[in-house]
This record gives structure tokens, sequence and C-alpha cells, in this order.
């Protein structure tokens, strides 16, 4: 792997709520590619559920770490576009972020530590033309193309306080008897129609001694994969957010379940490892 | 921005009706890249409505201006695929686009002149093999190729007379009260639900001061982004692809308003720009 | 076309049932870029069913031929992430593919000898830390992407016989009188409601002289392409997948004729060739 600056050709990673099925992200490529032919261009995704920035923000915090150093993420849920939001640029040592300051950012704001925040409002990088329903296309990927071609971040405006800009939280757990019990929540239904929750698998010492349970589901203990149950069976794992989640094998959970996005869901401790503490 | 030939590799743009469910889009990059590996190969979507010609050529058109210099588009979407229809490569001085001669075209044909226009029928760079069914493949995606890889148009068959391709046109605006009233239509819903429609903006002498209405929908004063309005309202707004479009801040315009595409949209000037004018 | 290694970058292409609407496809994307910064990454679709094997060793078959020689072809559909399924690169002549040992690869290990299988067990070659539910990211696109930089495959694990991984085949056709009638079965609707059928189109002897019949709609001549019969029309014909199809002219077969995956298709050779022959 040759990561030299002269050999590697800068990449760029789009998250937004856009959807395929207009043009919107096709022009986005195309502005980007028209300032800078040599980016690579890639989709984290654009079915971000619409004007959801809390999902914006989880899908970016959990995709950072599998992404190349020096990528510039551009980073779009902006239920905002046209009003006074600010469209912000986030250098931290190992990533550029490019969104709305209303915080789908948060992640590169928060935890990549020292970030540098640019309010960018340097027109000489924008598209000529600006809409007011479009940021995408005519002021962000603009300012990702150019960063990509080598314009240094404080060119694209003004310096501003990293403690001024937006942050979103998570859904806060609820920690309970001595760390035994944690109360999350459902935060979507993937693909599969698994259920991804608030509850982080790093923070269960011991996997296979919880037990999962929901308003509709009985206590369950937490699998390792969905192969550790039979067919249609419904599973509780730490998936590959690093998040619990809700399973059924070869079936969907959200169909299955009825669970949706809010929905509270508990991890407990068994008494005993071995033999499955059973709650009701 | 290098632009030299040596240093830049060609962009090719997709605009089809194939969708992303089967590996149509797939094989068709497949044998792009077989033919012209250096080819750069973007997607401006794959969701034009199946078999909507006019859709498809109403998506080309908005997005031209936002593609690179020397971008070959490639135009599918072909109800009339194994019949007579023409396959079609029109050079302009900007671009080059590839489709059938069905109308989707258009923009390039009409609006670009000189517009230099080639049947493609010299089977050498099809591929060995062609089905009935899918052209994009056998026939389209490989003329992109090698004119990417610099075979010049005219080696892919004869030139033809512009004048005779397929032309379309959006549907009419009737213009009414001495340019006071305009009456178009819903073209159709984007992914958000917003409702695009065949009024441009550019038309409306001072966005301000005029009205939208519809069958379903009082008179609105036109805003100028989602932000004007209050949560779920319903807002009107000169919209990304220059034309206007009804929405709702945070919600589905499609679902709340029940209009579809053909459904009439009517825009009118206020007498008196600061004191909307009530229609009714 | 210049097909030397030092001009021309790595085309890896992912067939998945991932889905566009989470970040898994990104992630892996993210991975590969990581660890092999000039590789080309297309998708040929991540759309098949979810845990449909079949579907997706069908699509894998079917493209094949399409894709330039050196691909690395991703196959990931893995209803047994997680469990004791092995892992699996499979090198042929022309192809690398990679994906777990439950039949996907099937047209590799089958079709184009002579194929050298690896199970993928050096962890040096997988992300450090590896989930039990992702291995598309963890395990497969770190391999597709070390092999892509020029590693070779047998650093990847151990060899094994091919004679041993699990192969799958498509629905049996049935062969009856003497070749003039064949019975096979809806495989899947396409993204325009296409019925795609078993029914390989190289085994009509003469295509023009063949009917097509389910149960549910009656006798129809096989034809060339969807503008052979008139608007709204069913038509059958041999479509780009190889195998005969079932349509609707500018309409959707899957909706109208009630037909779905498993449902018997049969073609039946006509009497005389001009006069189609009536079943019923």
């Amino acid at each position: 792997m040759d990561s030299s600056p002269t050999r590697q050709d800068p990449v760029i990673a789009l998250l937004t709520d856009f959807g395929l099925s207009d043009t919107y992200v096709g022009q986005m490529k195309g502005v980007m590619l028209s300032i800078c032919p040599k980016a690579k261009i890639i989709d984290l995704t654009h079915d971000v559920a619409p004007q959801n920035i809390l999902q914006g923000m989880f899908f970016l915090e959990r995709s950072i770490p599998f992404l190349p150093e020096k990528t510039i993420f551009v980073c779009i849920v902006d239920p905002g576009v046209g009003t006074e939001r600010t469209p912000l640029a986030v250098i931290t040592d190992r990533h550029i972020f490019i969104g709305p300051d209303n915080g789908i950012l948060t992640p590169a704001i928060a935890s990549e530590k020292p970030a540098h925040c640019i309010a960018i409002t340097n027109g000489e990088f924008m598209l000529p033309k600006q809409s007011n329903t479009f940021h995408g296309r005519d002021i962000f990927s603009p300012a990702a193309a150019h960063l990509a071609s080598g314009v240094s971040a404080e060119k694209l405006g003004r310096v501003i306080d990293p403690e001024k800009c937006v942050k979103l939280t998570l859904p806060v757990n609820h920690i309970e008897n001595q760390g035994n019990s944690v109360t999350g929540q459902v935060l979507f239904a993937d693909h599969f129609g698994n259920l991804v929750t608030s509850i982080k698998g790093d923070a269960l010492d011991e996997k296979s001694a919880w037990n999962v349970k929901t308003e509709t589901i009985q206590s369950i203990p937490l699998s390792t994969t969905y192969g550790a149950v039979a067919d249609q069976e419904i599973v509780a794992y730490c998936g590959s957010y690093g998040v619990i989640e809700i399973g059924v094998r070869n079936g969907n959970a959200a169909y299955r379940t009825g669970l949706k996005a809010g929905d509270p869901v508990r991890v407990i401790k068994r008494k005993e490892a071995k033999k499955p503490y059973r709650q009701d």
C-alpha cells in the first residue's frame, strides 16, 4: 500500500438523505469531478431517513474507522438548507468533514481532537450561482473538491470555535442495578430488518452473560451471531455497528417484532452465565 | 484543475431506468471498463420511472451544466429496444451523448448547437453478440467506452441530420393575463416527496411576488426555501432543478397533497407583493 | 486497451444482499481503498433478495462474461456469517472470486477449470478486529484488496479441494417429448417486473418456433423483443441474462400475471413454425 500523496487519489465519501431516485447525487459527483478530476468518490449511503440528522450522525460515527486516512467526508442531512445555519468544514488529524452545522458532524467535532472548524463563507469556492435548496451541490461539493485539489481549508472561510458548533447526542441509555441492567432504545431497522439499538456492545463486560428483552419479545440470551439460533428464531447479538441488534435468522425482525425507532430495549446481566435467567 | 487529456481520465455519466436491483448497470460498467479501463463512471440516476423517456430527458437537461466538459453521457430509457429505432451518438462542443433516438437526447440535439449526430451502426464497436433486449450493455456501453478510449465518433456509423432525430418537449405551460399567470403541471415527485413542476423559476421576474395554487392546496406565497415556513407546512419555492416545486417542511408533499404527475399547478402574480393575494 | 499491470488499476466487482440503505457497502469500499487505493470498485448489485444464495449465484454466473479480465469478484450472501462456513478465494485463469463457501461461488468453482481454491484463514490479511456479523467488511474486503494490491492468493490461507466446496444448482428443467417441451420455473422478477426463468435461450434450437405457457397465461409465441407486441400485451423472449423471460410491453409482468419465483413455465415447440400451436 503506497499512501504517498503524489500517488494516491483523494477519496471523498458521501453520506446524505438524498436517495438515488433523482439526479441530486449524480449532480454532486459531476460538480466534484469538474473541480477535482482525480477524486475517488464513494457512497457511504444516501438513504438516511429524510431529515434524520441523528441517524446521519450515527452512520458517520460508526463508519469513520473504516475509511482511509485523509478521506473528505461530505455529510448532508440538511432540513435548514437556505436558512441561517452555517456550512461547516471540520479538519481533524486524520480526516476532513464537510456539512451543515446542525449536529451531523458531531463525531468530527467532539471525538477527534483537536478539531479545527471553518465556516464556509468564501464564494470563490462555491458554484457561481447558488440555489436555496441544494447546498449539497452548490456549496458543499465544491468545497470538498477544492480541498481534495489541495486548497487549504482556511481559504474556505473563517475559523470558528468548535464549542459553538451544534452537537447532538444519541439517546441516553439508563444504567441501573450497579450496571447489571441497561435500558436503551431501537435506533432504526437496517436493510435486513435487523433492529439496531443504542446500547454499545463494548459496554457489556462479558457478552455471553447477558439477556435482551423488549416489550414484545421475551428475554433471550445474547448470542454471537445469527447462526446461533434456529431458522426464523429471534436472535440478539453485538452487530457490525458495534451496538446490540435484534434480528431473526433468515427473517425480518422489524416485521416480526413490530418494534420501531424509539422503542425501549433492555439488556440484563444473568445471575449465572450458564443458566439463562428468565425474567418472567 | 488540470484538464489536459493525458492527465484526466474520461468521465462517463449514466442515466437509465434500469434500477439497481438487477445486475444490468453492473454489467454495463463491466463492459465499459473492459474496453476503457481508465474510464471514470458515475451514475446520474438509474431510477427514471420505467419507460418514461420524458423524465429521462428532463433529468438529462437539468444535469448537463453540472458535469465536467467532455463527459460522455449514456442515456437509456428504451422501450423500443430491438426494434427499428436508431442507436445515436450526439457530439456537441462540450459533451458527447449516447442513447436511443427516441427523444431522450433532445437536450443534446436541440440545445447545444452545432450538434453532430451519428447513427451507431458499426458492429466493430459493439459486443460480438448483441441481445435484442439490452442494447445498453451490448451497443451503447461499448460505443461510449470506445469514444472514451479515443475512437472518433465518425467511426461508429454514419452522420445523420439532427433535424430527423426524434425530439420531445416538456408539457407546455399556459401563460395568461399578460404574463401574470402561468399554468403548468406536476412532472414527478422526488425522493423527499417534493412535487417538481414544469414551471421554470427563471421565467418569474420577481420570485417573491408570486403565489402558487393547485386543486388541493390553497394559494400560498412563493418562498425561497423549505425553512421559510413552519414544521409540516406546505411550501412552494424555486428548487434545485430550476423549476417551481411544492414541498412540506420536514414532510412529504406528494402524500400530503395527493398531487401526482400531470396535475395542474398555477403560479399567479400578486397585485401587491407585500400583501399576498388570495384567489378564493 | 492496455492491460499491462503497470497501467491498469485493479477492478473489484461487488455482489451482495446488503442493500444500499445502510453504510455496509460504503464501509466495505472504505476498507478496500484503505488497503488498495488504486482499486476501481464497481457494484454488480447489492439487491440480491436477502439470504438468497441461489439468486446471487445466478447473478454472478450471468455477469462474469461482461467484466474485465482479472476482475476480483466479491460475492456475499452469507446467512451463515460467524459460523463454521469457510471464507473462500477461488482463482481461475481469468478472474478471482471471494465469498463464503455456501454455493454462491459455484460458477467460479465449477465452470472455469482449473479452479484453485483457498480457505481464507490468515488473520494478517483481515481487519485486526473481526465482528461475527460482517465478514464482508472484516474478512472479504481486506482479502480482495490485498489481492488487488498484488498479494498472492496462497498467502491468504490454505489450499483446499474444489470438490469439497459447496456447489448449488439452479432448478432443473424437465425436458419432455424428445426435446419438444421444456418445463422450467420463474427465478425472480427484475426491476421492470419481467419474469426471469430458468430456461436457457441457447437450448432452444430455433427461437421463433416455440411457444411459452404458464398457469396464468395462455400459450404465446416466443418473440425477439418487447416491441414485437402491442402496448400492454404479454410478451416472451430470450432476455439479456440469456434465459427466457416473460414481460409486458411498457408494463409489469409480475403484477399482471401474478407469477412468482418457483412457478412453472413451459416452452413447447410448435408443430409448424408459421402457424402457432394452441395447446388448449
